[in-house]
């Protein structure tokens, strides 16, 4: 049966991060709000009426037959054993949890720049706020996230590129989608990405030859990004590159 | 050998929600901060002295032998079929580690009222945002995330008081300390936490009845809440309850 990945149409968002797994593997799936109905689909397990243990927070969720998983790092990790994403060995499927937990608290630190004080209000009402959120991230929070990845990427004793072992894991297609993300909403500022962080970026390359991504991208289950999505590109927010 | 837990000295902060599952299951640990030159030592790791697949991001980490494993959830997804805090079920375990990630996305938002705009500044220097961000925080957020808890807990098919099945979890453990957080941090907002969330206000004093916790609690091994952790008590961002 298909896995059913559930996340809000007309956006990359979190769910990317699912989809580009399950894109690699050529796995089957359904991008259920993306269907027919297939919001209300969404909602009704978001609602409750599948019953507590199917009830996630929020999107993404994905669905593999009785089974409910939430949270992206948690999907990941769930898949990444059938998807041939993520090494065998126990420890390095820990250590694979967690550097995504990280990314996932990178792409909690990226929605804020354009939040700050509330998800509740528009962007546009917390402008001036965003603009200071996001000169601190630019400074401080991409130096210590992206050098943290780029450092464990030129210290994998494989040497391979990749950043566990000598193989493609769901966390360099992780590592792909948050360097588009930021060459998206922040062209300006990640001017010098490729010399600052030449690890991340030639995965970011290596990552986008891979056959069956490049073929994801040019489909039309690919989405563009935009800004209603994580990463948004608002030139007041964007800088020049320090 | 004794688990290694490392997590910066003085503060309850994300270390205090994997100290709940150490202590309430008597595991044989060492809170390596506090003692003799342990920051020392957690910083090792930080600076990759030990190697790139056992550099953390951040503290909380926790060392198993040769096994180091990063992030809150991720700790508490390793030692909860150890400790005998989680349901032996597979899909079970799925869920809980859900229910810890969401958690930890809360306990994110709870930084996030203090410091809106930057980490690396002073409370002081974003004190106004900080009103904002809190007041919809309280508004928006603690309805959302608590509401959440509250309503698995009241549907549990197991009408068992936990979250999960007929047994205390980790994630138990884990909603007392975001319960006992919020009263501190919002006295005022979280007057009437007990109406609002009757299954939650109960569960908290069945994790703090349970004899391990309790003693763990009294004990010289337990900080108390203060300012410089996650949940802290500014007044001039708490507020009446609605």
């Amino acid at each position: 049966m298909a896995y059913e990945l559930y996340y809000w149409d007309g956006i990359e968002g979190r769910g990317e991060f699912v989809r580009l797994a399950l894109e690699q593997a050529s796995a089957d799936y359904v991008d259920v709000a993306r269907t027919a109905a297939g919001t209300q689909k969404m909602m009704e397990y978001l609602q409750g009426r599948h019953g507590p243990l199917k009830t996630p927070f929020a999107p993404p969720f994905l669905r593999d037959g009785e089974t409910v998983v939430s949270h992206v790092a948690n999907i990941l990790n769930y898949l990444g054993p059938k998807l041939k994403l993520v090494p065998d060995d126990e420890a390095l499927r820990t250590l694979a949890h967690g550097l995504q937990l990280t990314i996932a608290d990178f792409v909690g630190e990226v929605h804020d720049t354009h939040h700050p004080i509330s998800t509740a209000d528009y962007f546009e009402d917390q402008r001036e706020e965003a603009k200071r959120r996001t000169a601190s991230f630019l400074k401080h929070r991409v130096p210590k996230f992206i050098g943290y990845f780029n450092r464990l990427i030129a210290e994998n004793p494989a040497r391979s590129g990749h950043i566990l072992d000598n193989e493609l894991s769901y966390v360099d297609l992780s590592l792909f989608q948050v360097a588009e993300g930021l060459a998206y909403a922040f062209p300006r500022a990640m001017a010098n990405f490729d010399s600052d962080y030449p690890e991340v970026a030639a995965l970011r390359e290596k990552v986008r030859a891979l056959p069956a991504i490049t073929a994801y991208l040019k489909s039309d289950r690919h989405l563009p990004f935009n800004e209603n999505g994580i990463f948004r590109h608002y030139p007041e927010l964007d800088q020049n590159a320090g």
